[in-house]
């Protein structure tokens, strides 16, 4: 596996790595990535296997981007843990690591940005004036940098990744964007680099944020369709969080390509959830499915 | 010659010729592009003759752009010409012409944009808010549809040329940004394809603009450094414009790099003019060079 962490570097390193493959494969090899922040975890590591099943040269970006967080308290808690990380990589079978500074990705003098659309200001752009901007900044260099064909994101941050679908169609970007399912502890809780900062408290009410998820799911495939009693049953599980103090900032069925609320449910449609307990910020998802198994 | 109008047919021409060019070159073909708003002329046909020169593959695009007029009326009035437009490409040497509709290059739905930075907000930026957003945007888009390895722009937009070369760079982008001279009248005026705008009374008025911008330049060369001197001495040309109830809107010595601003003028600096010639917006710039004839 190879380190790099500047852009000329990168760019060199994948180069040699595809033409090795091109030689071995007889064919353009195809180039994946997995953008992350960092602090890595089995929700990683399953973007990653995905990426290795699915393209020859693999690639995984590991930059902690200061121009998506909004409050900087919350980027200086971010946990990070770059030999860990890198640890992480090779047993998944990454070719290539970039690990850039924040001087290399923004020199001084950067100053153009990418400003995401009407998309991006419901949910969490009510609550993170400028961070899916940020994100798209970001995301927009690494696909440029690592001329990826195929990148991989979760579907944990859903609104994130729809925003990712939308610039590099809207840009008209040559690269896959393929979503990844969320994975879960044993009780539940979506996998997410900011569960290690939960107090021991705290992380006994997280999972109930997936059980109200799944009870929303529930009703749907039993057949309820109007939005207000399916979250209404949901919101049941997490009637303990007020009492603690912790806040649901929005649980909404929404359309899964827009975003925007729906008062009758449909098939396909997703329940977003975020919510916050003490100071951490937790997100979460989960698709409505019509029930099949009596056909 | 080619002509296509939508995204996937420019991509599929384009690299039919591409491969048709690495068969017969035995190497890897170099894609240039012309980006335009159509209503062609002298000034664009030598971007096309030095795309000509340096590069395999030659697209020019013509489009005029909805998104970078911030007044509705300007747009109505910009002149275009299609079928001209084409002879011109064809006889320039040009291999496939993208001349998109605006629904093809922003269909229901798009909302992704690019922000340009602080070196947009002076001059034409105080005058046109949105503008060069507008121009990033469609440039971006051009750029990936086509995967243009090489991209030719005008000086005579200079600021414009300042925020795709500033864009290129801070997006990681792979593709050269070429700036091409300004090509004039025998009376020393830009070509710009809203000189066809020009009522015969404005039209006598609009070379002033170059003599003045001539001697700045002059000035300079003469051994005067100080600004306000060299614009002083310029702005006597101008002088009729007011009473034609014509306006220079600006006229400054700037840095070529950040635009801002220069009381000492250096070699290299350029100053850069906009004025309004009753409906018609004009801009023009030269660079202040030493006088290197003695040595």
């Amino acid at each position: 596996m190879e380190i790099a962490t500047t852009v000329a570097e990168v760019r060199e390193l994948r180069a040699i790595i595809a033409r090795r493959r091109w030689a071995a494969l007889q064919r353009r090899p195809i180039v994946g990535l997995v953008p992350t922040m960092g602090a890595l975890h089995e929700g990683h590591a399953s973007l990653m296997n995905a990426m290795v099943a699915e393209t020859d040269v693999r690639l995984c970006s590991i930059f902690l981007n200061p121009r998506q967080f909004e409050d900087s308290a919350d980027l200086s808690r971010y946990p990070h843990a770059l030999d860990r990380d890198l640890e992480l990589c090779r047993s998944a079978g990454i070719d290539l690591v970039f690990a850039p500074s924040a001087e290399e990705m923004y020199p001084r003098g950067f100053e153009t940005t990418v400003q995401a659309g009407p998309l991006s200001s419901r949910w969490e752009g009510e609550y993170r004036i400028g961070h899916y901007d940020g994100v798209l900044s970001v995301v927009l260099k690494l696909l440029n940098i690592t001329q990826a064909d195929v990148a991989y994101f979760g579907e944990k941050d859903f609104q994130q990744l729809r925003l990712v679908e939308r610039m590099t169609f809207d840009f008209d970007m040559e690269v896959h964007i393929l979503a990844v399912h969320t994975v879960r502890e044993a009780d539940g809780l979506a996998l997410s680099s900011r569960n290690a900062l939960l107090t021991e408290e705290q992380r006994q009410y997280a999972p109930q944020i997936y059980r109200a998820l799944k009870v929303a799911a529930d009703a749907f495939s039993a057949g309820e369709r109007d939005s207000q009693i399916i979250l209404g049953k949901a919101g049941h599980e997490l009637a303990a969080w007020s009492q603690q103090g912790f806040s649901v900032d929005y649980m909404q069925v929404v359309d899964p390509e827009t975003l925007a609320p729906r008062t009758t449910a449909q098939h396909g449609d997703r329940v977003l959830f975020a919510g916050q307990l003490g100071d951490v910020r937790l997100l979460d998802n989960i698709m409505l499915e019509e029930d099949l198994t009596g056909l």
